[in-house]
């Protein structure tokens, strides 16, 4: 074969994504050569604009075509509440909930010292700043409920131990229409600890 | 959300792609969001110039940078067998195998009424012209053993039987390492009919 293959240049390329392997990104050009070229150079055309048009929120972190993400644009939103996420996707699914109506603070990483990720990283002055700014009442950490999760909101709760601003975390226990008898014992354990009266 | 948002719109062409749903194309570009700028321009720049960098050999249907194919400017490659493939993959197949050093001749498609695609869909004049320019042997029809790969096969057989060149399919039976007890009862009723003296 001639020296600059596109086609193995591609295949090289998009087997780099998660979860697609040498195989599927083979299956993938052939696909999108027997198919309409219109499509592949719009898909093109986006992938090679996304960083460009995708800015991070100065506010939030919030990912947003323009220098404020829409969430910190909405004059609906509470502003006396900041919650703490670790990635957007994590945003768009409180989003979802409906459940939440004030604001956010995207970490966009979480602590993992053996990853060399510390606190240094995690953009918490311009946090610290926002609740003066804004006399937050309440931060709630919704950072996941695992250990490096864990481990960021203890550290963000020490943060913001000074500032006067109440911290709480997300609740953890059963997940609705969870069955006991298939979860696990952490989970179970959380779920009995954290048990609330219905008195 | 504000009205042009690249992110969803990325998603949705991503989630165009066979085997990439809706979920995993967020995934996909939350991931690339948090990645090196470089690598998602690079994999746009390589998809949106596809169509344009890979041409359809004038030859044989094979896919190249050129006008010509690799295959079909090999001095080396006999000129008188043609071996028949319904898709570039196919070729590829073929080639790493190492049991064939003929000239391929590339349908892209496979005779199927009901989705519209019939006899004059198929470049077998191409096919027919070249067997007469270069006085071929033989034709080797290596299209898939399923309906339509071996009606195809029975089609192509048929407008090359006045060209006195011999045409030939690839055998049918048991593959490689194949277990005759989890084979199937048709690939197994060919083997058998298939079988070829040992004496």
């Amino acid at each position: 074969m001639a020296e600059p293959d596109p086609i193995a240049e591609l295949i090289r390329l998009l087997a780099r994504l998660p979860g697609i392997g040498e195989r599927s990104a083979g299956r993938l050009v052939f696909h999108l050569l027997a198919g309409d070229p219109g499509y592949t150079e719009a898909l093109g055309g986006a992938l090679e604009a996304l960083h460009q048009r995708v800015k991070r929120c100065v506010e939030c972190g919030n990912f947003g075509p323009g220098e404020r993400c829409a969430v910190c644009q909405d004059p609906r939103r509470e502003d006396d509440v900041i919650c703490v996420v670790a990635r957007v996707p994590d945003l768009h699914a409180i989003e979802r909930s409906g459940s939440f109506r004030g604001r956010y603070h995207v970490l966009h990483r979480l602590l993992a010292p053996l990853d060399g990720v510390g606190p240094a990283d995690l953009p918490l002055d311009a946090l610290v700043e926002r609740v003066r700014r804004h006399g937050t009442r309440e931060v709630i950490v919704a950072t996941p409920l695992n250990v490096e999760g864990e481990a960021t909101a203890l550290f963000v709760a020490q943060v913001l131990a000074a500032e006067g601003v109440s911290v709480s975390r997300i609740a953890s226990g059963m997940p609705h229409g969870g069955e006991l008898e298939f979860t696990d014992q952490v989970t179970l354990g959380r779920a009995l600890s954290g048990r609330r009266s219905l008195g």
